[in-house]
Formats: structure tokens, sequence, C-alpha cells
């Protein structure tokens, strides 16, 4: 068997840029924290955190809000996971969210949270997050903290640079990573890649009111890997940028064969010239299977419909709508200065940071100074675009955002840094290493027309001795710095869940102004939802055993379930009556074979339980909710399938009581 | 209809007793917090913490690790839930741990933190934690920080007053909370209760070498609820005391009809008496199927293995293993100071906290001081084994724990406070309101025989306002203040992962000691393990596609794969080949049924992936693991099932190259 790998080349490069750099990297002993990082990040017991951030869990499909400066976390918000601690993925309510044209999946690697916007500023209404693995988009409702809808996406593999939104969250778009196979025919050899494998950019509509998503048109694009995305916005209103790896459009070993030419690209995107073309109706349907699961808040319930056709538009044909402009080399980061006329793009093994012109860029459009073309898409001459260069960044630039007061901050992840420099000159102002690996970085508002700066967290890739050591599996870390002054100072290393790939951060009144405490009882509209004990039953139906439970300081009603046969499916609804902020019950009974119910004030949430064994089954209350909340329990007796037990249900010193209803 | 509920007079009788104790209620106003607070929790990045807090997750089925004074989350260990981010639960190597007598079970309620002892002493080997819905205990290796061991617990209905380590981690003892019927005929009405209900109080042994653990024997005990428990230790060594409730033996309204009478029990075991008739064969047999399930760190996979029965002994019989003590009302901790000489019970509706005296209690118990028997258990008198009482207290005493100088705190939920007490004069000497509704808390090594102090944690109920608001559902919290002076001085709010339930909390030392930071890979016996890229292959067996795959930076091998067809069965078996600390390599495919693949280096992890349409899927490297990780991809294309597209892997620049093997 020959040796599978040759690319000593590749790794010597890396070795002596490394080593080129090393003034750059981060030495443990020369941290140096200022003497009152204490106080700043030190949120006093009863006081509140001036900021949220809202960092994606990467592979571990989640999304989780933390306090800034105290890097506390708030809450975990299940997305593309299943999440035992409150049933996302298992209640009846809440599986048809997961659901894909792949089936019903359990997981799936979220990465950029982007924060709904007006007018190029964060508004508080919804988050959306994209699925990378089995590529979806979710949105998040920020009054509830709540997913709302997931829409998967087709023609897509690797939904990686996604979502980004447009300045008034007109679209959310989605570009895939891994360019795939798209059409009639999707069975093809791998080694015809170049024939065969195209990209796909999707463009979201988002209705404005209640946040629907629906996929307005995808362009098809050239057949390499899209990374990373931002929208235009101010004089750059109407476009998108992207940056492209992979121009080699290789197909294995890419760490070697993507990394052959000195440039990629960062493909620009006139979306508004795409709407043009769909008003015209030079779009084209295409067949495509995928699922849209919404959660009404009303019923408390998710269902999923299936979408069957896709409008696209091919940008061989529309020649228009999208254009290369060369970048070095493997481009990570496309992003926008806050005025709208600067895209940075960050050549993840480039020695430069190429800032662009979009004055320059359009120019050079209209004009034509091109060099050629790349797969029907015209290349934009290099320097036609270009602005400037950021010189000698650092090593491994990724990922740029930006402050109040005309500063850029790029993350390196090779050197391990994060670099301050100038927009308007590109000129590197301070440095500050980062412990280990920055991948993204976030500043608050940092992709706004208006940020506000002040911190700036590193999302770190590596940990190693940064904490007390947790055995081979360590825990994934961000980084706070002040960033209000000249320098940038770290102020402290804070733990994340999953790992931190990016965050979005925004001032707490932005979100505290719109939030929800209790849903209303009166306003329940589960099919199964009891609002008073008076209205509380076990119904049978064949096998099906409906109980319509409530929960309430300190019992459940019924309490006493008899009467119920193996082979039963037994499906408790258990409403909590409970109208007061944080007092939810929780509901789980031994052997379920589901997860447990987590039920908040006025809501309906339904377990399934298929009793494997005749027996007394101990269920009871799951959260701590009261004084009394240990005698929150009740007993449920499953007899034999041909057993005469009749149905009884009850609660108190008479139960149990016969039931009323069995069909 | 008529109403459930009549329990006016209780709540009566809480609204009183609420109001009497209004002086102790917290009010946000009040709260101050001394200025060096922010100095004495700041872990300045670069810095450890110095103390390890294992808190279990409530609802969350699992535990989480938190450095001490920072409040930050070092890790989610996964215990009983299933855990997207790791595959915990979903990958073919870890869903055995989940399968219990009821099925495969992803979820529990875990609530009792146990430190393995030594000579009463946290000796850093072993952390156990206990499943109460569907009764399991679990062993977490602290090497590892990996769950080893599952054992589900039979003849038990919520696994409550579990799992608690006599002084040398002889037993590890777990009590049932709710009582159920035991024997032949578990089919009866839930109204014969007092007839047929019975408690079960298992003493597990644990090999002190692995760790293993097996039910040595359950002690059949009176049909009450068993609550909480502590192990003797010095001069109570060989005994065991658990609080038991519901002593009126309701079957329904418990928040009611268990709340009636004055006086509920503490249980006194004498397990080195139940010992002793064990070994004179007076144990019986008792027919039980249980799990046991063994995650083995060489095979890095785990089996279950059915047990069929389990031995026991009748303490109607078998009268001098266990006394009652009464105890008022409604008892919910019963904790053993350091020198094992006082218990403390703490009844949750109770006005006072009775401490008694193991010297008392075996004097009475010699000198049969009784008042009379409850369900054939002999009932010590109250007076006979009581050391005193603590006056005054506050309202709700919960749980105490006890520091190095003499003193016991106790959690008092009612009153949200914490009381410190002296343990020889029972003479309260300070108290400090908590935010909100203080459950247990924990002291570092608050159980031990010298415990460390320091610190005290308050594990609470209630948020509310304490943190930015995330919607209905909020983050659960501790507190942490500091116990080293004669006042109590309230620290740091942090918030936790589910619900903080109990936490234990060590100095670092005594678990960084035993540290593993890597799987050797030479010591890898994974049935498919590629310890290089050599061995990698795909072999065909029928419908079942094996995939011997390695990760390491930065590629996959194989990355490109043919011939799968719609109907296989693919499993990809990843192994990590790197052998530096923190360097894990994820997995996964697109449309993948289960979760990813998080694999630690020298690890080998399995997912199974049943294509559902034809196509080219591409897979990748979920973690981040170096510059070129983005490049990190391969692709499988599915054809149809009847195609003749022959299977063919590879990686390089010459792949795809034909299979080495096909049955």
């Amino acid at each position: 068997m020959t040796p599978f790998i040759k690319h000593s080349k590749l790794m010597l490069a890396v070795a002596v840029a490394t080593a080129a750099f090393t003034g750059c990297k981060p030495k443990k002993a020369e941290t140096v924290i200022s003497g009152d990082a204490a106080q700043k990040v030190y949120v006093a017991p009863g006081k509140l955190d001036e900021v949220y951030l809202f960092a994606s869990g990467g592979f571990s499909g989640q999304v989780a809000a933390y306090g800034i400066p105290s890097g506390r976390l708030l809450k975990v918000i299940p997305v593309f996971s299943q999440n035992p601690e409150n049933g996302w993925g298992y209640t009846e309510e809440t599986k048809a969210m997961l659901n894909t044209s792949h089936g019903f999946i359990p997981w799936d690697d979220a990465h950029h949270p982007q924060l709904s916007k007006t007018d190029g500023m964060d508004d508080g209404r919804w988050l959306f997050i994209n699925g990378n693995n089995t590529p979806r988009i979710a949105r998040i409702n920020l009054a509830t903290f709540k997913t709302e809808e997931i829409l998967e996406v087709p023609n897509s593999g690797g939904n990686h640079s996604s979502p980004y939104c447009t300045e008034n969250t007109e679209y959310v778009v989605a570009g895939t990573r891994f360019s795939v196979p798209i059409g009639n025919n999707t069975d093809v050899p791998i080694t015809s890649y170049k024939e065969n494998f195209r990209g796909a950019l999707s463009f979201i509509n988002v209705d404005q009111k209640e946040g629907n998503m629906n996929i307005a048109f995808q362009l098809l694009v050239p057949g390499v890997d899209y990374d990373l995305a931002r929208s235009g916005k101010g004089v750059s209103h109407g476009w998108m940028f992207f940056s492209c790896y992979n121009s080699e459009q290789a197909h294995t070993l890419l760490e070697v064969n993507a990394s052959q030419r000195d440039k990629d690209f960062i493909m620009a995107v006139n979306w508004k010239k795409a709407e043009e073309y769909v008003k015209q109706g030079k779009g084209k349907k295409m067949p495509a299977t995928y699922y849209h699961n919404k959660y009404d808040e009303k019923t408390h319930s998710a269902k999923s419909t299936v979408e069957k056709e896709v409008l696209t538009l091919d940008t061989r044909e529309l020649k228009d709508i999208v254009y290369f402009i060369p970048c070095p080399k493997s481009p990570h980061g496309a992003d926008v200065s806050p005025d709208g006329e600067n895209i940075v793009a960050s050549g993840k093994l480039a020695a430069v940071i190429p800032v662009f012109s979009f004055k320059k860029l359009t120019d050079a459009i209209a004009k034509k100074t091109f060099d050629g073309e790349f797969d029907n898409v015209s290349v934009v001459k290099y320097e036609a675009a270009l602005a400037g260069e950021v010189q000698k960044p650092g090593l491994g630039p990724l990922h740029t955002e930006f402050d109040d007061k005309g500063y850029a901050y790029t993350s390196m992840f090779v050197s391990s840094e994060i670099v301050k420099w100038k927009v308007d000159t590109r000129e590197v102002v301070d440095r500050v290493p980062t412990y280990y690996s920055i991948g993204h970085l976030c500043v608050v508002g940092g992709d706004n027309k208006k940020p506000y700066g002040k911190y700036v967290i590193a999302l770190n890739k590596i940990t190693k001795d940064r904490y007390l050591p947790t055995g081979p599996e360590l825990t994934q870390s961000a980084q706070l710095f002040d960033i209000s002054g000249e320098k940038m100072n770290l102020l402290l290393d804070f733990p994340t869940i999953g790992e931190p790939h990016y965050a979005q951060a925004c001032p707490a009144e932005v979100i505290m102004k719109n939030q929800k405490k209790i849903f209303e009882l009166s306003k329940n509209e589960h099919p199964y939802a009891a609002k008073n004990e008076q209205e509380t039953k076990v119904v049978r139906n064949g096998k099906r055993v409906d109980v319509w439970m409530t929960a309430i300081r300190s019992h459940l009603a019924p309490d006493n379930i008899e009467g119920i046969k193996q082979g039963d499916e037994v499906y408790f609804h258990v409403t909590n009556l409970e109208q007061d902020w944080d007092v939810p019950h929780g509901f789980a009974i031994k052997g379920a074979e589901n997860t447990e119910l987590l039920i908040m004030p006025g809501e309906t949430q339904t377990i399934k339980w298929t009793p494997k064994s005749t027996g007394v089954f101990p269920f009871y209350c799951t959260d701590f909710c009261s004084a009394l909340h240990q005698e929150m329990q009740g007993y449920a007796r499953v007899s034999a399938a041909n057993s005469t037990v009749a149905l009884k249900y009850g609660v108190g010193d008479t139960a149990p009581k016969d039931q009323v209803a069995q069909k």
C-alpha cells in the first residue's frame, strides 16, 4: 500500500511561516492582567450584566446566551439537538421540529448566530442560526428564547456561510460550504466534481411581522466551497459578500489540494439584481424536497410541512448577479465595515489582509475591469477592487469585526492573537495574545451600522491548561477583552457550552424590552389542555390512553390512575396552571422511554409512555417548585393486557374515581 | 364534579408560620456585598480555581463540574441523559449505557453526587450519582471524567435517598423514595398501599480496585417515603441514617395527607448487623430483572448484562437491623457530624432541628427504650436519642453540612437562608439570606471526617430576577459564600446547568493528582480501530458496510467513498490518531440519523448511518482542530440499491482506489 498523504510541502510552508511570526505567539508567562480587571467583570449578586452574548454551541447544535462582562451562562436554547433537560425533541409537541427530508435528526452543528436587523442595527426580535451538517436555518424568538422555526435548505451540503441577514432582515442568506451534485442525477462519481458539483446560495425571505421564513430564490453558483458571508449595508445595500475556498475544485485531501492557488475568491452578489430577474420571471422552479417546521406558541406544538420545489437563478446564464474578486489564499472571513464601503477578506494562509472598496468594485464592474472568468463568473481584477492591504497583521487571519471608533479587530488563528487596525489607514495599532487559537471574535454590535464597541470576545478553539483539568475532554472557552481604551486589555477567561463557534452581542436593553415571562393560560389552545382541575380526565380510545393532567403547587391531578394495560400507549398531557414567573413544573414517570416534561406557566406539554411491565409506577414533579414539592407525586397502575381492572383516576381523599369518558 | 383539593388547613399553617418568620425573609434591597468580593472570586486568566464543585443537573440527568471560587462551568459529564454534543447515548459504543429493564431510556433525574471516600475523606477516585426516575446508580471515573458504570436498582421507585458512600466506600447505598409493591404480584390496587407497598434500601458493594458495583443485599423496610441518607463515620461507623416521610402511608394528595403527623422518622440502619445476617445465610434471593451497564476504557465501548435476582433481608423478620427515631415533621435531610456522633434531622415543616446522639441512640437500643413499633420496626423514644434541638433556626430546614471549626450550616427553604450554628451547643450564631429558596447546600468536604470549610455553596430553586431575563424559562443558580470568618459573606451568584440539586466540593489537588490527558493509541482494543492510515478500509458484508476511518490534523482517511447503496447500514468507526492533549476530532455526515462523533486522542467511536436517498453526501471534522480544519472533509457517494457502482475508497491524489476486502 502506498502512503496516502503527500503534503510535506504545505506543512513545511506553514512551519516556516509560523516560525517567522513567533514574535506574535502567545507565551503564557507574558499574560498581564490589569489591576482593575476583577472589578470590571464582577457583577455583584443582585445586579445584572450589561450585555447579552449569543454564542452558537458549534457541535452541540444549540445556542447559548451569556451575560457580559461576567461571562455567566444564562441559558442554553435548544435548536437542532435534542435536549433531555427540557424535553426538546422528545416531547410530542417538539419532535416535529427535528424532521428533515432525511428523517428525524437529533443533532446538528450550529455555527453562526445572527441577530435580526432593522436599518443595519440589532433589533432584538429574532436570532437566526445555521445547521451545517443537514442544511437548515432556525429562527429563535427572543421574547421567549424558544426556537420557533426550522427550515431545511435543499441543494446544499454543509450549510456554513449562513445565516447572514441583510440590512433590514429582508433576507436571511444561506450558502453551501460543500458543493454537491444538483439536479436530476446526483448519483455521479466524486471524481466528476468539476463537471457535476455546484454551489447554491439561498435567499430566504423573512416575514417582518411573525418572522416566518421561506426560500425566495437560490442562486446556482460555481462548484467551490463557500465559507462565510456578510451583507452589504449603507452604500453597499443590496449586495452580499461570500468568501470562497477550494477554487482548485479538489474533491480529496483538501488540506493539500485546496491550498495550491495563490488566490481564491470573494464572491460579490448583487441580490437586488437577482430580485429583478425573479420579477421578470427568469427564475426556474426545480423539484426539491425539504422540510419546514414551525412551533406555534398558541398550541405549544410544532408541525412539519414538506416543500416540493425551489426557485433557482443560474448565474451561468444570468451573469450580472455575481462577481469574483481574487483573494489570497483560502479566504475564510468576508466582513463589511459599518459604513458598507470596506470588504475585509481574510485568507487563512495569507500574509496580508486585503480590504476591498465597494466603490472601486462597482466601478470596476461598470468598466468591466475583469481578469477573465472562473466557471462562467467574471473575475474583477484584484487591484481594481482593492482599497489596500493590512500589512504584517499576524498569521492566519480569519474574521474581522468593528468598533464605534473606526477600528477593526481581526482574529489570527495561527499566531493566536487579536490585531486591532484602523479601518481608513489599514494601520495595525495594537495586538494582544489569545489563549489559544482564536477562531471567530465578536465586538458588541460588531456587524452593525453603528457598533457599540466596549468589549471584544475571543472565541477560542483550544483550551489545554486554562482551567482545572477534566480528563481528555476539556471545556471550550471564550475570552473577554476591554477595548474602550487605546490598548486591548484581557479581562476574563470564561468557559462555554460546546464550541463557541461564533457569537453576537448586544446591549441588554435591546433584548429586555420585549421579554415574555409566562404563557397566558387563557390563550392556551393546546388540544389536550386542562385549564383547571375540573377539566382533568383520562380517556381510553382503543390502546391509546390520554391523560389530561394539571400541575400546580404542590400536586398533580389526577395523581392516582388505574386500569392502564400492558400494550397501551399512554399520553400524559400536562398543563402548568401557574401564572407566575419562574414557576415551572416537571413531570416524569418511571420507565418512560422519552425524557421528562419541563412545563412553563400556562403551557401544555405531552410525553408518551409505553409501560413495559405490570406494576405500580410512580410519577412526580421533577422541578423543585415548593416546600412540598417532594410530596408532588402520584401512582399509575398497569395491569395485564387481559385484565379486567377498570380505568379509574382521581386525586384527593376520594381517589380513585371512575373515569368520565371511554370511547 | 366535586373540587379535588381540600388542603386549606395546611396552607393556612404554612402561611402563618411564614408570616412569623418574615424577619428571616430575604429582601433584595438588603443584599450587602463586601468590597473585596470581586477580588475573592476573580480567577485571573491563566490561573486555576482552587476547588472542584460537582453538582448534579437535577432534571438534566447529568453532572456538572464547576471551578470555585469563579463559579465557572468546567464540564458537563453525561450520565443518564443523551448528550448530542459528544454523542453520549447515540454512538454505537455508548448506547448500551442507557439500557434498563424498561428498555432504552434517554433521560433521568440526577440528584446527589457523592465523592468516593477513604477513611471518611474524599479520595478523588470516583463520583457516584443517582437516577431517580428509573432507579439507577452511576459511577464516574474522575481520572477521565467519564461515566463508566450504570447499575439499575430493582424493587425501587424514585431512587432518591441515594447514593451515599460508607466511610471507606465499602458500599454505595440507594434507598427508594416511593414505596412500591414488591414481590410476585405487583399489579395491586393503589389503595392497598398499607398492605402491599414496601420500601427497599440497597447496599451496593464497590470493588476497591476498579470501582465495579454489585448489589450486595437489599433491606426490605416499611412502606413509607425514604428521602435522604448519610453514612455513619468514626464512632457511628457501620451505621446509616435515612430520613422518612409519609409515615401516614398516604397514596394520594401527599401535600395534605403526608403532612398530618407531628412526627415522621429517621431510620437508623446497622449495616454491620445486616452483613452478619448475610454471612449467616439469612438473606433470601428474590427474582428481579435489572440491567448492569459497563463502559470499558480499553475497547472504548459499553456492554449491558442483565441480572436476574437480588439478595434481600426482610426487616420484619430480622428486627435488629433497623430502628426508627421520631422526627418532626416530614424530615428531609439526615446529616451526620464529622465525628459521627451527631445526627441532624431536618423536618421541612418543623420549627426546630433535632440533633440525635449516636451514643444515646445505641444506649436506648441496648436498653430497649422504645415507644412501640411502626410496621414491625422498633421506635426509639425521641428524648432517649435526642442530644438537643436547635431552637428557632428559621423556616423549612432541609440540609446540613459542616465546616472545620465545629459549625454546622443548615439550609432553610421557606425562609430562604443559611443558618450557622455551633454543633456542640446547637446555638445559632449567624444567618444569611439566599436568593431564592435554597434546597441543598454544600460546604467544601462538608460530609467528610475533616471538612475543608472556607466556602459554602447555596443550591437554589428559584432565580427570578437574579440574571438577565431569558423568557419564561430561566437558568437555575447557585450562590457562593465565604465562611472563613465568623460571619458568612455572600460573594457570587453563578448559574448552573439544570437544577443544581446537590453538589459536593473538594480541593483541586484531590482530583488533579489522578488526571488522564489522552487515551493511549497503542492500548486501543476497539475491534474496529485503525491505528494508522494503512489500516483504514471499507468492508461490505451484505447490507452492512464498515468504514475503518482515521482522523488526524487535517484530514480523514478515507475521504472519498463510493459504492454505498440505498438500504445499506453504514458504520463509520473513526479513530483519532492524535496523542496530544486537547486535540479531539469530530465526525459528521449529512443526513445521519444519530448525532456526531466527538473522539478524544487515541479513542475510536462509531456512528451508524442509513442514507435515505442517492447522491453525494459530504462528511467533515466537526471540532475545529487546526488551521486547515475547514479542509478536513470528504464525500460518500450513495447509489441506488440495484446500482453496479463498485465499492471504492481512498484519500489523496489517487483516490478513490478499489476496496481491499469484500465478503
